[in-house]
C-alpha cells in the first residue's frame, strides 16, 4: 500500500488531515507528486491513476483507489477509531449529508471561483470563464452563510463531535484564502468553530 | 420515516432505483413533492429540508436528511441486501470511487450543461451562462469516453457486480437526454452496458 499525494493542494490534503486524525500519516508509505512539474500526468502514473487524479492510493497490481473521500473510506475501515465518519446507519447518513453539503455546496463553488479566475490556473483550465467564476463566487458567499448558521447550532458540522465533515470544511476555508476569501472574519459562529477545530493536532499544517 | 420526493428529477430518481432496486420501494411511506409548482420552497417544506432540496427522508422531529447518497446510505444500512454500496473496505472504497467519478465527472457536466442551456431553467438558474454550458458539454462528452473504455473491461461501472455507481450512470445517462446527449449510439460498450441494466425490474420507469 502507497499513497502518492501533493502538498498544499486541497484534495490530498483532505485525506492527509483525516489520517492525522486517525493517528496513522506517518504509518503509511507515501510518495510525493508535483503538480507543478507535471508528475501526475506521466504513463507512469496513469497506470495507477489514469485520470491524472491526486492523491491514489496502490493497493497492488494495476490502477489504484483515487477520489480522496474514497480514500478515506478506506482507512476508515483500516483504521476505525477514531470514528470519523459514523457508527450506525443513521450517523453514518447525517455525516455523509453534511460532507456532501460542504463539498458540493461549498467546497466546489470556491474551486470553481479559483480555477476559473486565477491566473496560476490558465494554463490548466482552458478556457478560463470569468462568468462562472462570478456565480461561483456568489454562490460561496451565500453558502457559507448556511453553514455559519449551522455552527450556531452544532458543536461540529455533522453533530456533537468532530467528523470528516469538518476536514472538509477546513480544507475548504483553507484553499479560499486563495481567492482572498475569508468568511469567519464576518460570521462569528464559523469564527468560534474555526478557532476550536484549529488547536487539533491532526489539523496541523 | 417519510420520503418526500420528486418524479422525472434525477436526484429523486438516484433513490427511487436504488430503493427498487432493494426491492422496497413500495413499502416506504412517501409524498410527491412537485417542484414545478415550488412546493419544495415553502416554510413548512424547509422546516425539513432548509436549503429546499429534494428528496428529503424525514426520521423524526426537525430537519431530515438530504443528499440522496446520503439517504441510499441509510437504506443500505437498513435493508442491507440486495447489497448496492460494498461489502467490505476495499470494496466500498471503490465503489464510492467509481459512484463519485460518475457524479463528478459526468452527472454535474450533464447538470451544468443543461442548467445553463435549457430555456426551462432560465427562471431557476439565474444567471445562465452560456460559456459554462459549452464548458460542461465539451467535458461531458470527454468524461463519457472514459467510461465507454472502462466498460469494455468491466461488466459494470464499479466492477463484475450492479452497484449504486451503476444508477448514477443510469440516471445520467437519462438526464442527458434533456439536452439531446445519447452517448450510447456512439460508444459500443456503454451501449452493451445499457442493455444489460435497463432489463433490471429496479431500473424501469
Amino acid at each position: 500500500m502507497k499513497l502518492y499525494y501533493a502538498r498544499m493542494a486541497p484534495n490530498p490534503d483532505r485525506v492527509r488531515y483525516f489520517l492525522q486524525e486517525k493517528g496513522v500519516w506517518d504509518q503509511v508509505e507515501k510518495t510525493e507528486i508535483s503538480i507543478m512539474k507535471n508528475e501526475h500526468r506521466t504513463p507512469e502514473y496513469r497506470k495507477i491513476s489514469p485520470l491524472s487524479h491526486v492523491p491514489v492510493l496502490e493497493l497492488g497490481e494495476g490502477a489504484g483507489l483515487t477520489e480522496s473521500r474514497a480514500i478515506c473510506t478506506y482507512f476508515e475501515g483500516l483504521y476505525p477509531e477514531p470514528n470519523l465518519m459514523g457508527r450506525d446507519a443513521v450517523e453514518r447518513a447525517t455525516i455523509e449529508m453534511w460532507d456532501r453539503r460542504i463539498e458540493l455546496g461549498y467546497f466546489m463553488m470556491i474551486a470553481g471561483w479559483f480555477r476559473n479566475s486565477h491566473p496560476a490556473m490558465a494554463e490548466l483550465e482552458k478556457p478560463q470563464s470569468a462568468e462562472w467564476a462570478g456565480i461561483s463566487e456568489g454562490r460561496a458567499r451565500k453558502a457559507i452563510t448556511f453553514f455559519d448558521k449551522r455552527l450556531g447550532e452544532a458543536e461540529y458540522v455533522a453533530g456533537d463531535r468532530f467528523t470528516i465533515a469538518d476536514i472538509t470544511l477546513h480544507v475548504a476555508l483553507g484553499f479560499g484564502k486563495i481567492v482572498k476569501f475569508k468568511p469567519w472574519e464576518e460570521h462569528a459562529n464559523l469564527a468560534a468553530w474555526r478557532e476550536r477545530v484549529s488547536v487539533r493536532p491532526g489539523l496541523k499544517i
